[in-house]
């Protein structure tokens, strides 16, 4: 019997875990004698500390330590720049910034210790727009260093060439606003000395090995005496990748008290210690033929990156580059620069600086078709990259499902017929107005940037009852990659999803692994399950050969047996087997390892085939907007992922429908408030995430393009899934009224004003 | 510099955490949520269990599962026979049999709980004595079996014509009794149910992996669904190989109530609930000729298992055989039964059955060394297997020290020269006789008779800083096994030993492994670790090779260096290769692992090559016995352990002098008291281990025989040195008075009735 279920349908394997309230959370995690930490952080932008005083603080009782900069090492952690310290010393830089912490032996008078420290600020002007960072005048946020954090050139072909040549070449600036990750489950740690004097962390997180090195470099200890455990992990969204100071205070707090020390945030302090999105002012220029063939694209890029850059420079490569890789172009030209202000940090974050880019790209080419008369969803699929091509940054496209996504997207929605109706002007009822928006994306399955890896090592232990454990460094933070490798490894030895436990990520244990993040687990991890998978069934059958003296060639697992194909009665119980590969002559415990790693070649630092894989998406939205309030409510969305091999549908699914809505809530509902550089709507109530009732009945469709690189052809799902919905709502504004957004995010009052504009213009849409 | 400490005196790599308190034993264990259990025992040898009434013991506040054996699976548990429950049913066996079992919120009230339980006993004759079982009259101890568990019969070569041309044949029967394992820390076990449904160990233990199995069979569950993790563990002795039933109790407790379940003995319940070592009755029957030259063996054992076999048939085995290989033995016989009463059981212990038959076999020789006019040490001397030979057995032996122990511990009490002057009657002073005793004996180093595997793996993961993680499924139970681990792989990759963590063995992780018994670890895990040392240190070699473009045969490891021996200018950072191992196409984590298996064939379950290596140790002592009192006293001791290769000079001699002090207890002062099968001393005030007082300042040398199987040439240590101390002090006591003591141990009260006995006889010593 065949018990494999790739390709169906199944719960995930931590499904039970969670709903039965017994998955393990890093607030969970309870360690014998541990103290409770919370965190002292800047009521001002930017400031001078004059004066720390923690001897209230300290001599409140119950309190174990109290620390600040002084405490902490001399070393700077930071990605792209080193630029950041454990608690801050001397200045704050955000408010929000850690400028103290507290450990105590309850939560509640770790908080009541907060408020008991003193410190006196001299408050510095603020940098709190890119204008003002800037502004020649402007002093440093960082001293001695202008505020430009990073810059991106390029020019590949001839871009003054290809607009020569265009038939309509437009130009327009979009502006895209930072979306708090809203994971769940706030960052939180336990951090705890163990019997021998190394740093244990139960952390939520989603790469261990990453955690472990951060937490090295900003403690000043070899990685060895350092041991991360991935606690699981409540949605990551980018935002638990590198960037996060919370494993390090914990660290720190646990190595100054001796002590074990929890420190989870709660949801206000998750909004300030946290990196949201980048944003990003995108000034587009494009080049069309009259048949909507791109000729020509020049981008300008200035980014926000907040006090430290984090992955923001990182976040801004992908903005300035990936898009290009969608369609066929040949003169594209980019000039980006990531910028600091006083504002709090930003940085990774789902689609990893993808939305940014195709908010204005699909805007934009919405704009030009209209133009044009041509049908946008035409233009993408005219412009589209085949596989087999290479793209003009050096991509091999082994496979796209783009023009299936867009079809599959649109005849969903019929887009057709409602482009129809709505010319028709059917699609006005009173004061609504309905239109339909359509856009689509790529994105990468793996990155070839860290290093020169872009793989990953699946360890396979097979147990004496012939059940297996798992053992990889790749975090699973709710997306299924903990289901992956089961459903993966259980295929491949043909015995139930049950039978295969996948151990959490722990460095001291699990392979080494960068992590999850640019959509690569599935692809690497997957791949070396596979490998890994093959490499037991090699040794089960081989040995089951020897046993039975049959050919493996011959053999077969099935049903719990490895048994002869020829002779069915022929078979040895693969326990048996199992056991028998260690009770016997040189015999031992069947384990094995195997890595994967992509065959991608990068040429320099940015050309070149950085992934090996790429996904695509394509989403059609149907709007109807309020003339008389602004309001926008989605009708209808239909979201296509080529994920390649759909392993499991309802967690494709299941992704793309998230994608969808947090795409929905950056582009109609969620701003984080600053003002002066103070966020004012650090939690829930006040910035509205979309609840059930704001988005309608969400679809996904799903597009097989077989990858050959892929583990029986998959790529990675969902994060692409992310990159359509914003510029496919704003163009179904757009075909419902008219009205061009162009700054995100799209409210009431910006469709007002937009009506208002139109009517004075005398426009269409009155 | 040569970083190695092989061969040196270093501190154990735990001791460090042991001394501050720091390492967490089972009983440190702390889960959030845990109840605490406690175990009703039967107050009789032998009864059958009328009625349990749990209902008050339930109703108590705080308690949260009171289980009885209709509570607890159908399945047998035991290691020779499947013969035990969980919790009895129907019927006890011995006096501390585990009849119910509690778990409440804390220690107290499930203690309170205990007393609340009713059970109404019938109670059954009991069998008590070896020759009650052996009545043919007499029930059996399990129902419809007889009360022999066990027989060994062999005749190897030709008995009777041996005895024919022997010049002197001797028989004796002597008798040894059961000692206690002693070990500081009582067997503890928390147990917790984790957040897939598996059942999570924490407990006390020689081998996780075995624990594992012994989980899976008595709770009925596939081993992938248990996960058992080695606290840190203070001393086993082979009382924590397999035969406790603590981890069972403390499991179905955890699945019962779903919590948290911590099970620790108090010393009184380890007393009732260990194995301690099998008392045996042994006849020896001795050929020789007037030189000394053994030419017949011919032994009948009686060997008393208890209530349960345990692995009381494998030690009887040892006794039975090993012996044989350590002289030039032609004819032997031999006829053991193991026979079931209804005393506690007995099991495994440190020499595994070899103490027993070393005391007699010594004992023997030193009598017959007196009719002949010779030295016994001469005598073993003379029999004495040589590097080359292969035993009665089928044993190569493959290195063999024992002469040289014999001389260095001979020498060591300046042997000859206090045997002539006893002989010339100088021992005497007033009412104190001084007397000297020699013993020599042999042990194995690996035993493949588990499966047909006797190998062991060892995994290496070197971290980016070049540190390395060691893991491996062996068990210290503070011998030394992390440290020896640690010295090799340190002294293979030539980094200091702080740079080597070894993590604890844990089912999850860990590499398959037997476990510490038969003194297999050393070298097993010594050669695996060699093994992945090297293939560590070739990996690092050969990149930093390809990366210095210098042939890899130029290359050294040295001061945190890959460098150049022709051009030691050239180099690169040991952590800068482990990075670059990762971090470049084709690239992975390093980890390595490597399975080593000993070269050794058995032909059937007894005959063969068993062990890959044996250890040999001889003592010699010299005691001063009071001819009032009885009293022994041990003036002068001096072991002398053949361990091939001694790496760690401090542990070595830790362990021999370990090992002496434990016989000495055995032989003189430890006994426990069983009043109608009931034990009346289950505390160490009137159980008598020795005190620091009791003995003399312990001597130990070290004799290095280099095995040609052995990693470095090394053997177990250790185990060895405990056998020859209770003959060396019987002999000695013998070459004091005239007494000879047969039967264990050796009290005052024995010593005056032979001292009286020998006056009526008109013998020497009155």
């Amino acid at each position: 019997m065949n018990a494999s279920t790739l390709g169906t349908a199944v719960p995930q394997v931590t499904a039970r875990a969670k709903v039965l309230g017994r998955a393990r959370y890093a607030g969970d995690v309870k360690v014998a004698g541990m103290l409770h930490g919370k965190v002292l952080r800047s009521p001002y932008p930017h400031a001078r500390i004059v004066r720390i005083d923690t001897a209230a603080a300290r001599a409140l009782p119950g309190v174990k330590a109290v620390l600040t900069g002084a405490d902490a090492p001399r070393a700077m952690w930071g990605v792209h720049h080193k630029e950041r310290r454990i608690l801050a010393e001397g200045v704050v830089r955000f408010a929000g910034e850690e400028v103290a912490a507290v450990a105590a032996a309850t939560e509640e008078i770790a908080r009541d210790a907060l408020d008991l420290i003193e410190v006196e600020y001299e408050e510095l002007p603020a940098i709190l727009t890119v204008e003002e960072a800037l502004d020649e005048e402007a002093p440093g946020v960082h001293p001695g260093r202008g505020n430009v954090s990073h810059r991106i050139d390029f020019h590949i072909g001839d871009v003054a060439a290809g607009f020569a040549r265009a038939d309509l070449v437009y130009e327009a600036t979009y502006s895209t606003h930072a979306q708090y990750p809203g994971y769940l489950e706030p960052m939180g740690t336990v951090a705890a000395i163990d019997a021998d004097g190394r740093l244990q962390v139960w952390t939520s997180t989603q790469s261990v090995f990453q955690a472990r090195m951060r937490l090295a470099a900003a403690l000043e200890m070899p990685v060895s005496r350092i041991r991360v455990m991935q606690a699981t992990t409540g949605g990551g969204f980018g935002g638990k990748i590198v960037e996060d100071a919370n494993s390090l205070i914990a660290g720190l707090l646990a190595i100054k008290t001796g002590k074990p020390v929890r420190l989870v945030n709660n949801r206000l302090e998750d909004f300030l210690a946290c990196c949201s999105s980048v944003p990003e002012r995108i000034t587009l220029k494009l080049g069309m033929t009259r048949d909507g063939i791109i000729v020509a694209k020049d981008v300008r890029i200035v980014a926000e990156c907040g006090a430290y850059s984090g992955l923001s420079a990182e976040v801004m490569h992908v903005t300035a580059m990936r898009s290009d890789n969608m369609h066929r172009l040949e003169n594209v030209r980019s000039n980006a620069m990531l910028v600091y202000t006083n504002n709090p940090p930003h940085g990774a974050f789902r689609g990893f600086g993808g939305s940014q880019m195709q908010f204005a790209l699909n805007s934009h080419i919405h704009m030009m078709a209209e133009t044009l008369g041509l049908d946008p969803a035409d233009i993408h699929k005219r412009n589209a990259h085949e596989a087999g091509d290479t793209s003009v940054h050096g991509w091999k496209i082994g496979s796209t499902g783009l023009r299936e996504c867009i079809d599959q997207a649109t005849e969903a929605l019929a887009w057709k017929e409602k482009r129809a109706r709505r010319q028709a002007g059917a699609a006005r009822s009173g004061v609504k107005a309905r239109g339909v928006g359509m856009a689509a994306a790529m994105h990468v399955s793996g990155n070839r940037t860290i290093g020169n890896w872009d793989g990953s090592t699946v360890v396979l232990k097979v147990n004496e009852d012939g059940r297996v454990i798992v053992h990889s460094g790749e975090c699973d933070m709710g997306q299924g990659a903990m289901t992956m490798l089961a459903q993966i490894v259980a295929h491949e030895l043909n015995i139930p999803l049950a039978h295969v436990h996948v151990a959490p990520p722990d460095t001291d244990v699990s392979p080494y692994a960068i992590g999850t993040l640019a959509s690569r687990v599935t692809i690497a991890a997957g791949n070396a399950a596979i490998l890994a998978g093959r490499k037991a069934r090699e040794a089960l059958i081989g040995l089951a050969a020897q046993k039975l003296e049959l050919p493996a060639e011959d053999l077969e697992i099935a049903d719990g047996f490895i048994r002869s194909k020829l002779h069915p009665d022929k078979q040895a119980g693969i326990a048996d087997i199992a056991k028998l590969h260690i009770w016997r002559h040189d015999g031992e415990g069947l384990q094995v390892s195997a890595t994967w790693d992509a065959k991608t070649v990068m040429h320099g630092d940015v050309h070149g085939n950085i992934a090996p894989a790429h996904s695509y998406a394509a989403q059609a939205v149907e709007v109807e907007v309020d003339t008389e309030t602004g309001q926008v409510e989605i009708l209808d969305s239909y979201v296509s992922d080529d994920c390649g091999k759909a392993f499991n549908l309802l967690a494709v699914h299941g992704q793309s429908n998230g994608a969808a809505v947090q795409a929905m809530g950056w582009v109609l509902y969620e701003q984080l408030q600053l003002e002066n550089g103070r966020l004012a709507n650090g939690n829930f109530a006040d910035y509205t995430m979309p609840t059930a009732d704001a988005v309608p009945m969400l679809r996904s469709g799903i597009v097989e393009s077989i990858d050959p690189n892929g583990p029986y052809g998959a790529k990675g799902a969902s994060e692409c899934a992310i990159l359509p919905g914003a510029p496919a709502i704003a163009n179904a504004v757009y075909d419902a009224v008219g009205v061009r957004i162009a700054e995100l995010p799209i409210t009431p009052e910006k469709v007002l004003a937009g009506l208002r504009a139109l009517r004075e213009r005398g426009g269409s849409h009155a």
